[in-house]
This record gives structure tokens, sequence and C-alpha cells, in this order.
């Protein structure tokens, strides 16, 4: 039989998966939720039929929002993961023992107790007792937050649909209110192959880069992403993603990777020139 | 009218390019070729229904063969491209005005024509007069040569099918005669993400590794690879592609580019941990 998941990276390119099956489908007050099972990626979820993260290629983006501020920041102690409910940042970030605090702003609690079922490798890191979700919409509970976070992580990919409000720039002045005086934010950046992507691309920069003091643009492969080519944000109060990049201290720490080593973190932000042409764009 | 032209990538993985039209069908003695025009990459050329390059994704490919050596050795003359009947990467090249001569082995004429006719921008570069195209095997071309070349610049992307014989220990080992004493070979590595490619990769760095002093494997971002995710492999037999980079001296040559910068180049060989073992694992 031929069974393939179908995904447009742009209007006019597709990337399909061969599914062996479809373990589950469903439709949440905020979206369609389906998990698949596949040969080349294992498992993967997929809201209103966009790749969430697999089971094969998940490790790259976990790793990626995680390592590279936490070999940055010298004392991370509390974070906020926004979206986040499949629990691979968290554990992730679990393997930090100074950190004594992560809260999970998961709107969609259906989406928490799928992943629960369907990747429990995963959603482990929402186990642990320094973990703490709350299924609210994350620009209300942002509002209420001040100067409280060590770091900050925009799980949220999506600038159109249920996460619209992510992308705002209101959104990235209440992350900057929730931030302590060194306190950072990660971010999905998206891709910045088709022209489509761009667009989001460069508005989210524009808003970031005037909000923060320092604004950072990095990059990993993630095959499952538009084009392969993913963009992460860096946005901070104090700290420099490399000036302040503390490698050999991180090694110490003696944490498993797949994909980060703190030689690919100073890689990461050597980007291509047509996407430091297209940041600099904003930066006027 | 929906149009696709489907690749796979891996068995179970397929990328589709909307098509507008097919503008060239033919099957030469060598390969079948086609040529198609999409929206979103422009025209693309296809080898047994391979994507070989397209108008919109090649500029990273030729820009990270030819710019990577050429700020590493600080006096290339004579140039060898294995493939290349494109014109691209000689195109590249010929922005270098220390480079005399450029021998391109281009086995298959119909390609070179098909190129000529549809891809007049890009294989302007095969009509400079510092271009010599031979219509040879490969294999046999280089068995005459010794000590003759700075650079060979191995275009050649298939392990399998018409140029399965230039990813064998001879023509690693003949590539090493035919260059000088501080020559340079620069060769596709393929695609590490996928276990079928993954193979081919291994494979390739244990025979290169073995038969060059220096033998370093460094990345970029391809949107029609699989998993838009390509390596190419720096073999040199003195020049070391980070410790003999010269950075200051190529930025001062001017040349136009819009992938590769000399930040891009460091970051290029700052490899994920998944690769960096990978390739260690050949290296015993």
């Amino acid at each position: 039989m031929e069974f393939w998941f179908s995904e447009l990276h742009s209007p006019h390119v597709k990337f399909d998966i061969r599914v062996e099956k479809q373990l589950f489908s469903g439709k949440s007050d905020y979206q369609r939720i389906d998990v698949f099972e596949s040969p080349e990626f294992g498992k993967f979820l997929t809201l209103n039929g966009s790749v969430i993260f697999s089971e094969q290629d998940c490790f790259i983006y976990n790793e990626m929002v995680v390592h590279v501020p936490m070999a940055v920041h010298p004392d991370v102690k509390n974070v906020l993961i926004i979206g986040g409910g499949d629990g691979g940042v968290s554990k992730e970030l679990l393997q930090y023992d100074n950190i004594e605090n992560i809260d999970i702003v998961e709107q969609d609690s259906m989406f928490v107790d799928v992943c629960k079922e369907y990747f429990p490798e995963t959603s482990i890191g929402l186990d642990d007792e320094r973990v703490h979700i709350y299924n609210y919409d994350a620009l209300r509970f942002l509002r209420s937050k001040m100067n409280e976070y060590d770091l900050i992580i925009n799980d949220a990919t999506d600038p159109f649909g249920a996460s619209e409000g992510l992308f705002t720039r209101e959104f990235y002045g209440s992350c900057y209110k929730a931030l302590k005086d060194d306190g950072i934010l990660v971010y999905q950046h998206g891709s910045p192959f088709y022209d489509e992507d761009e667009d989001a691309c460069r508005s989210m920069h524009k808003k970031v880069f005037h909000t923060f003091p320092i604004s950072r643009v990095y990059q990993a492969h993630i095959p499952t992403s538009p084009s392969g080519y993913w963009l992460f944000g860096f946005a901070s109060k104090k700290y420099h993603p490399l000036k302040d990049f503390k490698a050999d201290e991180w090694k110490k720490r003696d944490i498993y990777t797949e994909y980060y080593t703190t030689n690919l973190h100073t890689g990461a932000f050597m980007l291509p020139k047509y996407v430091e042409e297209l940041l600099e764009q904003e930066e006027k």
C-alpha cells in the first residue's frame, strides 16, 4: 500500500513522508491533532497538517533551543516555556541541576494528553517535580509576570492560526518584562528560504530587534522543516550569545547531546550571506 | 492543473516540486536528462530523475565548492572540474584573476548542450578562453595526469550509476597523483541524515581519509538535496581549511557571493555531533 502524509512547505513544494499507520486523529478546542507512524521519521505529530516534531529529528530542535542559551547564561534557575506541551524542551532542560523551576504554558490540554499517550519518552519531561504546566493563554499568563524568568523559550511555531498572538510586538514586550535584568528569550525564527516564509522571518526580526538590546539569529538543519533549514532567535538583555559564551564551563557539566557541541554553538551563528542581508535590512 | 515532479529522497521520503512545464526530455549515451520550469525553483535539471541543480538554489553549491578552497590555497592557477558541464562551478571560478586554466572533464556532451540551451546564464562559465572542455571518461583522463593541478573539484554527485567510478579508492588515488604538492581536492560528500545516504557518506570518508594527509568535511543547507543538508569533502596535501584560511586576503579580492562569507567558511566546518561521530568512526 502507498500511504503518504504530505505537507506543503511552500505553495509549490511538497514534502511527503511514507506512513505505516495513523495512530491518532482528533480535534481539540484549538487545532486538529494527528499522530502517524512512519518508517523514516518514526512517530510524528502534526497540528493542522503541519509536522510539529518527529521521533527521528526532534533532538535537533530541542537541543538547539536549550543548550545555546544554557551555555551563555551563567545561572539559569527559573524557566518559562511557551508551548512545549510535548515535554521535549523541558526534558532537555532537566539535565541541568541548577534549574529550580520550569513553567510550561500550554493552552491545549488535549495536545499534552496525546503526547503523553504516544510519545511517553518525550513527555517524561513533564513529570519532574520542577515542572509546572499551565493550561492558559500565553499572552494572558505573561501579562502578570515581571522580572521573574532567567530564560523564556517560545516553542510556538506558527505566526498564523492559533498561536498568532505569540508573534506580535506586544508579545515580545511582555517577554522582555517577564525576564530578569539578565534574562534571555529564545524563539523559533522560521525558515528563510521560500518567499512566503521570508516575510514572516523579516517581520519577526524587526519586532525583536527593536525590543531587546541584543538580538542575534542562529541556524540548524531540521529535515522536516521547510527546505530543511530553520532559524532561531536569541534575544537578550545582557548576555551576548558569542561574547558571553562559556564553552569550557558548559563542557564540565557533562550534558548528553546528539546535535549540539560547543563548536557547533559558534558555527550556528555564522549565517549565509543572503540571510545576513535579509536580517540587516530589518535593523535600520 | 496539478503537475508535480517527485523525487524519492529516501525510500520513505518524497520531495515534490510543482512544475509549470517540461522543457526538455532526452536520453544521452549515459543518462536520461530532463529540464523543467517551476514557480519555486525556476528552471531545474534532473539526471535519471534526480535534481542536479535549480536556478534558485544552485548558488549555494557552486559557491561552497569554489570559495572554500580558493580562500585557503594562496595561488590557484590550474583547476580541474570533474563533471561540471553546466558551467556553474567554472563561472564562479572565473571571478578569480589568478586562475589561468580550467579543465572540465564532462563525459556527456548532450548534458553540456542541454545546459547551453536552457541555462545560458550558467553555461556562460564554459565560454571563457581559460576553460577547456574534454568529453572524456574522468578516470581515464586522470590516469595520465601527474603533479598538474592546484585544485580539483569533483562535481559528480552520485556514488551509483554512471559516475560510480568516481567514488572508488582508485579515483581518490588518481586525484592525489594529479594534484601538485600543495593541491586541494573538493568533492561532494552527500547527505548524512537518512540511513541510505549515511553508508555512502561513511565509505567516502574512509577512502579519502586514508589517501590524503588532511581530510575535513564541511556543510551547507541546500533545499533540493535530501533532507536539505549537504556535505562537502576537503582533502588536501598541505593546506588546512581553517589553519591556512586567509580570510582577510579573500575579502580584498572583492568576489561577489550570495551564500559564502568568510564567517560562514569557518562555521561550515562546525558539524553536528552525530555527523562528527559518524566521520570519526571511519578514521580508525
